[in-house]
């Protein structure tokens, strides 16, 4: 059956509100423990309990409270974030070589940064690890559309996933995404995911490239993300658009991650978005993007209010608050 | 001392945060009672414990709960909107009467809606009272704005308010906005308002104006806001944008309640925010632009997500879901 545009939003968003049944919500969180760094205030993830039962974590390196169901970071509470990410690195590499934990297999030797209360940097973590601590990830997507001569009616260049990626094969994705590393600024890792996975020149990407805003939303992980399920991954995607003209240069693929990149009208991402072809993290791009330029409007989208809002879900972790490197 | 961006969203979405400090947040809901409606399930508001204790509510119509901090409207459960929107105007014709609520003075014989779980219109209720009841109040907001020839950088359409205005006196607005009665579609209202406001043809906002999302938050009335001091606002507001011409008729305002419309530059309305000049739910309107312009970007405003998060808050009442007039 279609889905509608809310089953869209509601399938990514998919980690219980608290406010629309406080049992749940606790119910929810009990199979979790919270993951904490000794010194800093709150909690920063969530770690299912399956993953603290099934690992022999270093007692010199972390704290386990079965009562408060928290996981702590031993690390001095002035330690610097180099001191506390290499003590991360050490269990995590581990963790690596136990074999036991199907997500580290995709090891990536690229760090994420955890955020403290105050959103600054409190600790490093390499990438394919952020999803087993429920950390906050922060990514960047970029829909490069054409404008029609005659309407102006927008045409996306949307890229459809190689068949054999591990993550969400074959489904249809923005012009260019990807994760943002430690110390990285959102619009330099956008430029060179656009020049990496689109192959777009950085002059006409400096010109037309622009920030249009963030979603934001608390992902449940299933089966096609890879790896456990049922990982958390509370995520911030930063959003740009590139307006082509006709004597622009075209987006294509430059390596085999990308099976093809190419022109979709409004109405076929629509039935796409319907259909569930999307990877869901940039379903919701097209839908801001249309929403955002008054092709979903109040009267055609019956929870209109419940989408926006749901896209920009307030997460209950620190979140950056700028993006000066702390190296 | 000149303000951030992010007290400037801070001051309008000014309710706190349960997920930041329950105990705060419980705090603040005991000084008043939930607003509720015979057979709808729910809280559809909140009546500051003054007003529930102040007024001698009329029996056959009005349950009051004093342990339970509720105010019931006593309609039967499958009381029509028309019924009990009756009852509720004749409960607000005797508050108005006794002359002890200053918000009725601005009685305007205008009804909003009031929606119940599943987006529906449950009652409708005179405007100047909403506040009074707490309940969720939907506006439309336009900008009207050039594009510089040479950089296209915006300038725009803003209005100054009348200093003799009850509310708000004197500040800077949006080109046209307006509430929501029960049973307007938003494009028709903003339409309406761009019209009376600012002398706007129809011709060229139907073929220019465009919705581009919404915004929402939680406000607590202060002292600038006229009437009562406490009361709660609960807001949604469509936003729309309408780009002119070179050759486009230009806005003016039609009538007193607007003292000048003209052309403000990017930099003149970002010194205009800091300085606190703008009425609040029309700066935050301004800031919304210019985020989706990518005008202030994540590496230039370091509380951006924050800024992004609590302009689309999730409110805790249900919201309208379609349009279609009950009547």
């Amino acid at each position: 059956m279609a889905k509608t545009l809310f089953d869209v939003v509601d399938e990514l968003d998919n980690f219980p509100y608290y406010e629309n049944d406080p049992d749940l919500s606790q119910e929810h969180l009990k199979v979790y423990h919270a993951f904490k760094v000794n010194g800093i205030d709150g909690i920063l993830g969530y770690v299912p309990n399956a993953v603290v039962e099934s690992f022999p974590w270093p007692k010199d390196s972390w704290i386990i409270d079965s009562t408060a169901q928290t996981i702590t970071l031993l690390s001095p509470p002035d330690a610097t974030v180099a001191a506390r990410s290499e003590m991360m690195a050490q269990t995590l590499r581990q963790m690596a070589a136990s074999g036991d934990f199907k997500i580290l297999q995709g090891w990536r030797d690229e760090r994420f940064p955890v955020y403290g209360p105050c959103g600054e940097v409190v600790v490093e973590i390499e990438r394919s690890a952020s999803a087993l601590f429920g950390i906050i990830t922060c990514g960047v997507q970029m829909v490069c559309y054409t404008e029609d001569v005659h309407d102006g009616s927008p045409r996306f260049w949307i890229a459809r996933r190689s068949r054999s990626k591990q993550t969400y094969p074959g489904m249809l994705d923005s012009t260019a995404a990807g994760g943002l590393s430690a110390g990285q600024l959102p619009r330099d890792a956008m430029i060179c995911e656009a020049m990496e996975e689109a192959s777009l020149d950085l002059g006409l990407l400096e010109a037309s490239m622009r920030c249009v805003g963030c979603i934001s939303y608390f992902h449940v992980r299933g089966r096609l993300a890879g790896g456990e399920t049922g990982l958390l991954q509370p995520e911030l995607e930063y959003l740009y658009e590139c307006k082509m003209r006709a004597e622009d240069q075209i987006p294509k693929p430059k390596d085999s991650e990308v099976e093809d990149l190419r022109l979709w009208t409004v109405d076929q991402v629509l039935g796409a978005l319907k259909n569930g072809e999307f990877k869901p993290n940039s379903a919701v791009v097209f839908i801001d993007f249309l929403i955002r330029r008054g092709l979903i409007t109040p009267e055609m989208e019956p929870r209109y209010i419940e989408i926006i809002t749901r896209l920009h879900r307030r997460l209950p972790f620190p979140s950056p608050r700028r993006f000066n490197s702390s190296r």
